[in-house]
């Protein structure tokens, strides 16, 4: 980090600033600029409450130069990761690789016609993995709140089919060994990226990570997110990029595209992206997973559904599966002309 | 909810419309307008996915009209609520009131000698509760996690020896027995607003809740995961506005203090305001203290320190027991001049 | 609109509503729900101040219904303009055709050498039209401001030499005249996109006008931006997303990419991508630029600099010619995968 | 500024950018972490395209040091500025003394008597100058733009009768020598407020300017407007917070109360606060207004109508003559209360 004093500091409190930084077993540099006086603080930071440097007498505002990730950087880790969407299965299928990873589905499991229904269509358009929550977060409590388990065996009768691997959101502590015990992926949603309790359990236990970028958080958070996974044991996470909240209003969340080569940039880990959620309208899905596609995404994750009028969560942004056939023939194309396969 | 449809919908567009609101139990009302038609559904559709409705052929889209929450709001409870801060103690203090209930403590709970100085300097200074994390929520796996029971120990300890009420964070479902255990008061924090098994968890036990508002939540947002407490059973719901997530860079959050009136308005649970987290500058902290107070707010809860330089977590916004002890002078007569007491 | 009445609102309340409508020339339309009673309000309000109505006491709210502006529409105009580079040339250049037109140059035309060099750098790349700043708006009173008329007459020789048209920032009313005398298209930069005069003056000439969006501007208020240039006559206008202002910090501004299909949907204008502005990042331009296509995206305008290190201005965001050739040829894959042409 | 080097940056890496550095005839030291080096650049770089360093090979990013203002800021003039509402006038109001300057008044001037009326009103309850708006920067083309030059009149005849200062706002050059001809206090508008051109103008003659702050600007970018006017020769600058933009939808605009102490904290120019923009809601006015000024402001600018309900617009957050005076009584106990006056 580097501590700016404020114009006018004394000797002293550059000193004293000094005799800080060397408590915490750091090396201090003082660097006397023509307004201002500036510590450079030498050696790794990055489990010291640097804020506590912003209290001290003299001091105007301290500067991180370190990220404080290890394990999701791509300084420690250059080869890019490559996951298994199915722990342990050969040749099945993988994020992070040449081949762009395409998991669809409800939004919510709704009925063992509904997922069939969907599943096969999916499967059929071109996906490998099937998404569908069985454990719901619901903004209202009095909302549908998921199948629980019923849900989970709906998903795993649906993989048998199929051979679709199952992606499906987990949601406490104490869900994870039920969940790791039906699902493929383990989805970590938007609203738990901080749930750290969590993260950890999620850490603990094998089965691969979909962890959703939090609704406002930086990248440095989201990676530190994963990096809570990593640290606990589990190497197979993938971050997903889920639109952020904006003052924007035509759409329920603006997706950040530009996350993926700036996430692929700091951290080897696969990026997938959601535009389901990511935008919140089914118009604007088709457009946004070609542009994803083209910006880099190892993967999509994309709501489908049968009958998105009845639909019993996220309607409107649910796309049908013909949409999604025509969605996947034109990805294809952009898949092609970036080298990537499908 | 209204439906409005596109322009050129056709008759037969609005009649399907008309039909899925009539599958629903709830009553149709079509308007022509000059150029667009909207469809106003009568009834109770707070529990509906009206999102679904933005799937349907002809459809623009879908304008709530009624408020999705109900117990937190002042439709159905119009006098304010008043929530103790220790349940069951006669003629202790109150959120909501006209007094205003001022917390403050350290960050994290530290050590015995830490945490007996900070509380004997708080309650010199007027405040009637003790905040100090023992779980901490942090952001980086590798930083200071507190000292889980041991820190709530040490929090009984000095309730009794001050008789602050004790205000602390429980992070997860499996904690809440073990928090509720030694705490006063049951604080969820930021990142957890959405954590909606803790939500439920906290409900369902009786000790009083400090609801943090989420670091992007809307209003809606916030009331409901109040709902989520109060329809759990426990009516001891008291909101706070710590700051939100904005692109202003020179604080940590920005600090919507508009919140304050527009939560009283829309809803009768008291709203606390924490100036620590929601401006992350220790210089910032004696004003926004006073406009807070000078908005409505029904309490304060703020970070302070002994020895800020050396905090394990927080230093730049923590106060001293000297800035706290001003602070409250400059505040008492704020509430005055708002025919509040302190 | 809708106006919508607080619960317990009077019939008093309602009717004086309904007399206010009428004062306005518009027809009301009371809708009694089970909660809250509804005033639907027929008739074209675009011009209306609706806000005057949440004054009203028993009124909760206002919903607009009617989108405000008309030119700009889709309702008005089904099929998608097409806008010329360079006024009345016969098969020269256009925005919103099957061709996806790349403007490129640098941020500021610095000197005669630097502004041939990327000029033909970026003829020879693909690009059709050629960006340089003369007027610059710079957020610093101190930093370099353009070489106005010189640099004017600097972008018109480029012009002869390579037949490129001519894009540059107009930044004031007095200016319009002396940069439609050496312009082909006048750029409105994202910082005046409120400003009225200068939308109007750029309105009553006929060259063609860039207009980007501003920097926390939503769809809405573009859209109105754009419908101040066309109703004062000009129907050469092009919408240019050069990213938004969001909490992100690992780039200067969020690209938001699915304003291109939403802006698509709602108006009949071409769309333009601005991806360096959009990242201030040169490393997230080459993919930015590939996603904006695949997204449906009109056009592109790019920075390029043959020297950004000595950039006098926005050197972070520059990029090379070589660079710019590797993304047209990167480009020019994807836009064939999505049926366009460059 | 600090230039952070890439992990694994080379030595002739380092060495080109110190070379770099030296070309802008700055001084360059090298300090070598642990992890990375950085270059800490001695001497003002205020002036200098810090962003060209970025584009440069084995470079990661470029930390600013020094604030980029100078005239605004306090570490060149200590002594808070004093502002005269009315220029010349010996003993007249000011802001940024120990008066809590108010200014009130309609949105816009819509005709004498109401203009009459409500100056009349806001005299008598306390306020010493009156707003109004003549020329009306509309986001709609089609609405009400202001009476113009009219309004100027009308302006210019309610301060003979009242003795209010007249502030109002001027939204383009050539709009300045007539604007300056009737007002006293020149207005800049949020929209304007990186309208570069427009800010030298009114830097260039000598009465005094109320800035507001743009929707989006941060304070860096806010005080480097009030910059670009004090660099033109133009001392008697104040600014005006009046709300950003975030994805809050209870309000129109956030207001950063905490913006406040800060920009007092960085500039010696006195702080106005717009509660009405602020907020956009009449019913939060009130709150705000005693917020404000418990937070320090030195001034509040307040929309006023004699009839909410037929205000041309901005009725939603216009208050009464009556809630204005309430409000004044309020707010004259909280000035009080901070040791100021009314």
């Amino acid at each position: 980090m580097v501590v700016v004093m404020k114009p006018g500091s004394t000797k002293q409190q550059v000193e004293h600033v000094c005799k800080l930084v060397r408590e915490l077993g750091l090396k201090d540099h003082v660097i006397e600029g023509t307004e201002r006086t500036v510590v450079a603080v030498i050696g790794d930071d990055r489990n010291k409450d640097r804020s506590a440097f912003e209290s001290v007498e003299g001091v105007d505002r301290v500067v991180p130069i370190l990220a404080p990730y290890k394990m999701a950087s791509r300084e420690v880790k250059k080869e890019r990761s490559v996951v298994p969407l199915i722990l342990g299965q050969k040749g099945g299928a993988t994020a992070g690789g040449k081949k762009v990873a395409v998991i669809a589905g409800p939004c919510s499991v709704e009925s063992k016609s509904q997922l069939m229904d969907i599943a096969q269509a999916v499967k059929a358009g071109g996906a490998v993995g099937l998404r569908g929550g069985a454990f719901k977060p619901r903004t209202n409590p009095y909302s549908f709140q998921g199948l629980a388990e019923k849900g989970l065996e709906l998903l795993a009768t649906a993989r048998e089919a199929t051979g679709l691997a199952v992606v499906t959101e987990v949601m406490a502590v104490e869900q994870v060994p039920l969940v790791a015990k039906y699902a493929d992926v383990l989805q970590v949603g938007a609203r738990n990226m901080q749930n750290f309790n969590l993260l950890s359990a999620v850490g603990e236990q094998p089965k691969p990570v979909l962890l959703k970028r939090g609704m406002s958080a930086t990248l440095e958070e989201f990676l530190l997110a994963a990096e809570y996974i990593l640290s606990r044991g589990n190497q197979n996470v993938m971050l997903c990029e889920r639109g952020i909240r904006t003052y924007e209003e035509y759409v329920r969340n603006t997706l950040a595209l530009a996350a993926v080569p700036a996430l692929q940039r700091a951290s080897h880990l696969p990026v997938i992206v959601d535009p389901s959620q990511g935008t919140g309208k089914s118009y604007l899905v088709d457009s946004m997973c070609r542009a994803s596609v083209a910006a880099g995404a190892d993967g999509l994750i994309i709501e489908v559904h049968n009958d998105p009028e009845h639909a019993l969560t996220d309607g409107a942004q649910s796309i049908t599966p013909l949409m999604f056939n025509d969605m996947m023939k034109a990805v294809q194309r952009i898949a092609v002309a970036v080298d990537r396969e499908m």
